[in-house]
């Protein structure tokens, strides 16, 4: 369990980074939405701190005063067990609260809890788990606030640079090669002693056959070779879904790629760049991901295969679609009350994905975390893994 | 036709006015589009300047060097013969150029013209015709611009004022009464000699029966009066179209009515206030006002008894819905080019509004003006008048 | 005011007329839907029997049994006063009551009919009144019985023809010529003294500018002219919703027209056919219609132009859009009741269509009557008429 | 391997099962389609047809001469790599080839193959192969006539019955009770030896854990209670879909329950029915079956739990849904060419359903068959048995 001075220092640099990010926006850029899976940045920075006043200093610290009576309605997310949610299509038509208010707001929140937590003495474990899964929901939202942040700008016709520091590209310069692992029992799920989220427990056997798991991610050149082929046009190669998406979306590449005058390029938050060939695929769905192993004769590992054999390979700048539904794990139970909802409620239709990417939060990964999206989102840093 | 210090006058005070209107914003405010009728108020600033540049600074001012090569693209509307546009529903997704980008575009643009109208020499009537026509589509945005705020305002969960001193309801404190206009020939349409819009001329001849016509507006009382007699519940009232839209979206009072515990309120530019009976019904739909009329057994007048009546009652602070669809009148000729898609290309699907509003900007109304818009629209100050 | 053994006669030759249209289909035929604005065959024999079953022998038949209770809700329309109605979308989803039940339906009303016009002594002119309007409205539904079939078998991949002795385009075998039509005041609408409907009375002056109208009906080959010249892919000849929906639907040719080995042929009611150029245009949209007399620097006739020029040309085969919009007449009151849902409850949106058609039943067609439909409408046979 | 007699026996028998479900129906219940998901009657009758004649007879039997050239067009269904396809909406839109039509071709097809199977020496085991997976392709189809022919009769206003003789309400008269499985590794899927599908094989090992299944299936009783309980309105039970789908669809009940005069009735296929308590629930959604589970703090088996565990139980009168999603077998290939079509392309959001229900073809049923189905879709027989 977390100690409450370890916690301190969580809550700081947690609340820190989340304005780090945003630090490179203009005023505008917190404000839209322009597809219904991305949030407004403004409504990010606002959601998680209404978290911590919802459900701690409301809760648990005597005599706490509300912000601003509205807030809570404002930025709600999905809990809709507490209070009503502004329906979320409607998040980008919010001019107000500004983005000034939202700032204010933070500081609000965190001086009052980082007050609570130097100066209460002796807080409950539960009190300290709910300001835990705080920080951790906080963290969780960064990354959303990157992908976010990146459609917003890279859905823009101007295609503004978010900053020229950020390198989304990591390249993996060793030779590719094949991990055997053997048939047999393991043992999967998180061990406990540390935070993870209720998904991941508990830890449980599971049986696996023999298969072997390439050491590399997808390079953009093989996914270039796929397209080459003419993969998006055999129907041959596509679940019965993606087939109907690709064709009604007009999908012919990965997100953010754009040819111009007969090269291609990427939009990535250092702006608009030449397709590096040798960089790890990014921005494509499970159908595509799926398409794309069916053409090679191999397929997309199981997340239990995954977390076995992770151990043997480098792992952390793309998430990686596993042929995993989303499911809970045997004896999960959700939490009672709101935060029951937290993770159980999305187990139906998602597939997981494995690992984490360049945009992921610091302390925030870890080979027993199951991401979870619909098979046809593309906005996060989402890559593939090869089985055979 | 005007002359060119009257000109340059008007356009001064134009931009002018655009911008006091945009004084009491917030940065976020002019950013959002809540539904695809309107549009940011960045945008009517940006677009408004767009045209000058487009059709006066580019073709008639030589060596004139664009703000900015990708500012057209952003800011053309509706102009499909002058480059690609963006499409409308995707005005609020832009979160650049920003607010700040904006109001440099147009104290470039606005430099450059009045530069242009105060040391060119006896520039030629059909330059002259073209900036008035922009400083009179500026008007026009005005009062988009008006209503527009007043949708992002009104639509937000915090129900911001916009500003204390904007007065909407202006009381009409005389008698009711029934002006008579006599059976004949009567002629309608623009004189000419000053500014009007292509679809004012050219004057021409019509026949009217009797009628009689109503000096004052009606009011939010006799509309309760309606309401509460079932008005919204009985379907003989309705056109088929009108009883569909109603159903379809829950319509059961004007737009911007709230009930509040128990007492009916108003949305208006000062703010959430108390409905007050006296003052001139606003927000209805053509099909609202129909339905309203033929619960009282009259009717709504034509364009042209509207036009022929008008000198004997005051008009002003709605926009009076008639019976006339929007069409050609005879001999109307578009303009070539791109300012021909101005008005021509709408005369199908709508119906005509005489009068002017409280939003309307000054200089801007004259007895001719013919206003227009889908029947089912609501968020102009739009009211009625009855003919029996 | 018809007398009742004429009113016999018409009755029977109505109902006998309805059975020959449908003497030429299969069973299947009867019963699909294939869009929401046609309606099944025998949806069309059921829903003009209920008429006379529900305004007639109902009211005034003493002792009327009705064939069954459950007709009513199956067969009512639009009027929305008369009980519950099956929504229109559903009706291609009815396999019951069978096509065999409505031909029963249909002899036992039509006996129940026959015997009461027979039998009583002295109805009333109100009795007699809405039987002749029942028959009216069979011999409208007949119209719509001929172009919904036509759309069932043209949509069919197999393109069955429905009757090889159905000869659609009747050729206008005269020299094209312009008739001059002076300024003035002219008289329109009906005079009274046999049946005509609501929307057609009251007669009233109206004023006319001078114009010329064409002697003949635009051919297949003219507005071939307009296709080679690119009419479908300039936007400055159409309206704005014109063009959004030729592009959002792929428009590119009337409706029926099939590109087959490079040859133009024309689905009709007699099979699939070469196209002939020197027959009059049918199966086009408001919108082409506008679009082509604009290429041709001409317009279409206002409906008082075309009633007033039609005594001088030859007219019938084709309905001939009007700029006019559909909207009442001076003084036009709907009737009381569900009879009053009739004609006015269409009064917007729609445009009206002037003349008749080659499906037009027999009796049905005078210089008065007023056709209207939405301006992307193309199922019937609808043409056009230029105005210079 | 199937003997080609014992396969010429289950053809003439399947092709005799489909012709006598279908005996009960007028020619106008073959033809409709009144939602996306389900197919008008002569479309499977014409469907099972196409699929012997395009696999079997134009590839194997000599000189084999079509029976119409067109019927591919309008037959084949989702093997998109064989031929253009008619859009699955539009199926109800075809009234031709009419049902009479489609009986000749059946004879004509059942005549050629099962000539084809009596005559031919020595058919090679993949030709033998490909008749049998056309004789289970069609039992499949019976299954689904059966939920077609419901599911348009039941959504009639009339709701006329099928078939008095068909009872669906088979009562489990025992005590309820909870089978015991000890956690350990077990074999799943299929042995070989006898027809199974692709998806079936190959049997492979999994871990279970320890859990409880109950001998019986949920009653409507049951579901009753949780009706009463507030289960529909507690957003807690509920998957965030779940959640949606019935806001968004008004559910608030099993499909075909319907409350006339305070009672409840179930409309089946020997018509509307009194509600039987004692009756296996059916006609639920997954997100249902979840939510109720849910509610007794219990959960549904996996399919791999269900198939150890069926031994032990009776089942067969309700297809269970399980927790599984349906994904591949470990080392599943899928066939090559348009036949690999056949399964792999669904393994997507979708749920897995175990047993077999009172509509499932003879013969078609056995423990280790994969059903399977969106979770939201409800016009099956699908029930649930609870896990603890």
């Amino acid at each position: 369990m977390i100690s409450q001075e370890e916690l301190f220092k969580l809550f700081s640099e947690t609340r820190a980074d989340s304005e780090k990010i945003c630090s490179y926006l203009e005023t505008e850029d917190y404000v839209v939405q322009p597809v219904v899976d991305i949030s407004p940045p403004k409504w990010h920075l606002g959601h998680t701190t209404w978290f911590f006043e919802e459900f701690v200093l409301k809760k648990y610290q005597k005599d706490y005063k509300l912000f601003d009576e509205n807030s809570a309605y404002v930025f709600n997310s999905y809990y809709e067990s507490v209070g009503e949610k502004v329906i979320r299509t409607d998040r980008g038509n919010l001019s107000r609260p500004t983005v000034d208010w939202v700032y204010k707001y933070r500081n609000y929140v965190s001086n009052a809890l980082s007050k609570f937590l130097s100066t209460s003495k002796d807080l409950s474990e539960d009190i300290l788990k709910v300001i835990e899964i705080g920080c951790h929901h906080e963290k969780q939202h960064q990354e959303l606030l990157l992908t976010d942040i990146k459609y917003i700008l890279g859905k823009n016709p101007l295609l503004p640079e978010y900053n020229q520091q950020f390198e989304e590209n990591i390249i993996q310069n060793f030779p590719k090669d094949w991990i055997k692992i053997s048939e047999g029992i393991y043992e999967v799920g998180h061990k406990g002693g540390s935070f993870a989220y209720d998904n991941e427990f508990g830890r449980h056997k599971t049986y696996l056959n023999d298969f072997e798991i390439s050491n590399k991610l997808v390079t953009n050149a093989e996914f270039l070779e796929f397209m080459k082929a003419g993969g998006y046009e055999d129907v041959l190669l596509w679940h019965a879904e993606g087939w109907d998406w690709i064709n009604t979306n007009g999908i012919k590449a990965p997100f953010y790629w754009h040819k111009i005058e007969g090269q291609l390029h990427q939009y990535t938050l250092q702006g608009l760049q030449k397709l590096n060939p040798d960089a790890p695929l990014a921005h494509i769905s499970y159908y595509e991901a799926f398409a794309f192993a069916q053409w090679k004769r191999m397929r997309l590992p199981t997340e239990f295969e995954w977390e076995i054999a992770q151990e043997h390979f480098e792992w952390g700048s793309r998430w990686e679609w596993t042929e995993s539904a989303y499911m809970p794990y045997p004896n999960y139970q959700k939490a009672d009350g709101a935060l029951g909802e937290y993770n159980g409620k999305f187990m139906v239709n998602q597939k997981v994905l494995r690992g984490s990417s360049v945009a992921t939060s610091t302390k925030h990964s870890r080979p027993t975390y199951r991401n979870f999206f619909h098979p046809h989102l593309r906005w996060q840093f989402t890559g593939l893994r090869l089985v055979k």
